[in-house]
């Protein structure tokens, strides 16, 4: 028996999971792969968040701070969890810190927040030309380029003149076998290109979207005020070659609004890469025998009403594990699974 | 000082934020305004719910058990808040049921769980003719068919040979003043549409879209089955009118991927109406002094990284009375806002 809640995961839905159950009370162990929390929005270097534009760092400071230096909260960095055995309410847990050094915890709970990792554009969609064409990036490259407030040619150190972002790379795309759509991409392309036009008034910024996905309000947070207070050109369009010409890039496709071919020179390319399963996911859902959908996510049978139960009892799950989720989920996520891992821990300790 | 949370609203979330708190341990007061918990899902009817298909019902049981015949859990059926005053770990709110009778409560904590109510056709929008034409229905209608396991059309309860849906009505709509997306009536259109064709094999069942945000797994677990499967067709385009002709419903206005007008006649037409607060939600946020965004709805200053806190400290929000979510959306936050909500009565006791 163990009233501990074991955190996998430093990202946002780890540190407000670990928050979450530390303000119920009870003690948390939180165990983070990298020597820094933050996870994915820190490793990437995000620049600001969608949909409210806040610096990142800012946030994750902000998240940082509810589980650093409490007595309930005992961070592992640099650590993995290697190995795990047990059930709800008494799980004995071995991590692993990047010496070889070995650790065994007990914990009554587990929650998983090892999140996703961004499609590989080299994989299987060479069309693009990522690792071939220095001037095609992707989101990941934009935000770290826009956290130091500049949006240059990688290639040159120039100003653009024209910037696109092609959508959807990695996601609904059944030939890659990743038919899901990553839910966040479109928001966060469309933020990218009003920072773009704030830093870079003369360059020209366009979208070449399947549907531009903006459910909630976010229709009215980033996509109208990108249209009308940053004109930035949304384009329907198939992306299907992208080429060398004149020292730019030559962009070819099919205008589907027009339905007609299009051929554009662009100086930079952002290719809007979608979510796979981070290595962490897949490694963490078979140390604790956690079934995984077909893509390697964790996979939560009681959905939609239960939307952070594994498979596993005393098992919970949080943020983009659990497959694309934006911020609010995984941060409501969290919450919803502190409460549940919390209230086990104590139901198992009162028995 | 009181240790108790007080939940306001019987659907979904409200049924999961008091059973998350519960569970916690701390002492609930739910307040419903029916006779009746389950909230829209139990009052509108649904058949199934999406993506899974379960019946709408027995999930709702599922949640009702986890709040009834609770020690900790105290149910207020048929109330309403009328008053409220006190702050963060002391308020003092008044109920008043159907009889007039007032009840005063005291709460640490509040969770506002009151929904969204489902746009009116009848408002500005009488070119979908729904107050005029009796097989012009809406999705709640539809619901309200499929539970009963049929599908006819209202006008002479015969089988219909063709049935459309029109998404997007009261939303994504800037001259009504409801921009935002309501993010859950693709989904639950591609639902209906598969019920429709598995009841009524000879139905021809169409989707007239701007576009379809499947987001997530939503696209291969309703999307792609309601074309391969069920042949449900969907075509991208704009109604602009609905005529009575020969008996049935000629449905005017553009196919935008073919960029031509069209007409076709239909036997029964489904509005996709999105979602607004519902007038529980406006009223209680003004009893608590909680700021509402422009449409009505609960603003949640802290978004992306919290979703479920107020402008009001020791006031949450959950669910649809924060803006359009879907199911998952909804338990998430619950789960979240009893996390904060018990964390906060805690604190307070403790202090």
């Amino acid at each position: 028996m163990s009233d501990a809640v074991l955190v996998i995961g430093g990202g946002p839905a780890g540190l407000e999971a670990a928050k979450s159950a530390a303000d119920l009370g009870a003690r948390v162990i939180l165990v983070e792969k990298r020597e820094h929390l933050g996870g994915t929005p820190d490793e990437a270097g995000y620049a600001a968040l969608t949909p409210n534009f806040e610096p990142a760092q800012e946030a994750l400071e902000r998240m940082r701070a509810g589980v650093l230096d409490r007595p309930e909260v005992t961070i592992h960095l640099g650590s993995r969890v290697v190995d795990a055995s047990g059930e709800a309410g008494a799980f004995s847990v071995t991590l692993e810190n990047g010496a070889g050094e070995r650790t065994e915890v007990e914990a009554g709970a587990v929650i998983i927040a090892t999140g996703f990792q961004h499609f590989d554009p080299g994989r299987e969609t060479q069309m693009y030309g990522y690792y071939e064409f220095p001037d095609v990036i992707t989101l990941v490259d934009a935000e770290r380029m826009l956290s130091q407030h500049k949006f240059v040619r990688p290639s040159n150190g120039e100003v653009p003149r024209s910037v696109a972002f092609i959508q959807c790379v990695g996601s609904r795309d059944r030939r890659l076998g990743n038919e899901y759509c990553s839910k966040v991409c479109c928001g966060i392309s469309s933020k990218q290109a009003i920072e773009v036009r704030k830093l870079l008034p003369d360059t020209r910024v366009y979208i070449f979207y399947i549907d531009m996905r903006m459910y909630g309000f976010w229709e009215n947070q980033i996509y109208w005020p990108a249209q009308e207070e940053y004109n930035v050109n949304y384009v329907r369009g198939i992306v299907t070659e992208i080429v060398q010409k004149d020292g730019r890039l030559l962009m070819k496709g099919e205008d589907t609004t027009m339905g007609r071919p299009m051929e554009v020179l662009m100086d930079v390319i952002v290719l809007a890469v979608g979510m796979e399963p981070s290595q962490g996911t897949k490694e963490v859902s078979r140390t604790f025998n956690v079934p995984q959908d077909k893509y390697g996510f964790v996979h939560v049978p009681g959905e939609p009403m239960d939307a952070v139960s594994t498979e596993v009892p005393g098992v919970f799950v949080a943020g983009a594990a659990a497959g694309p989720k934006d911020l609010e989920d995984s941060v409501s996520m969290a919450g919803a699974a502190a409460a549940k891992a919390v209230a086990l821990v104590r139901r198992q300790g009162a028995a």
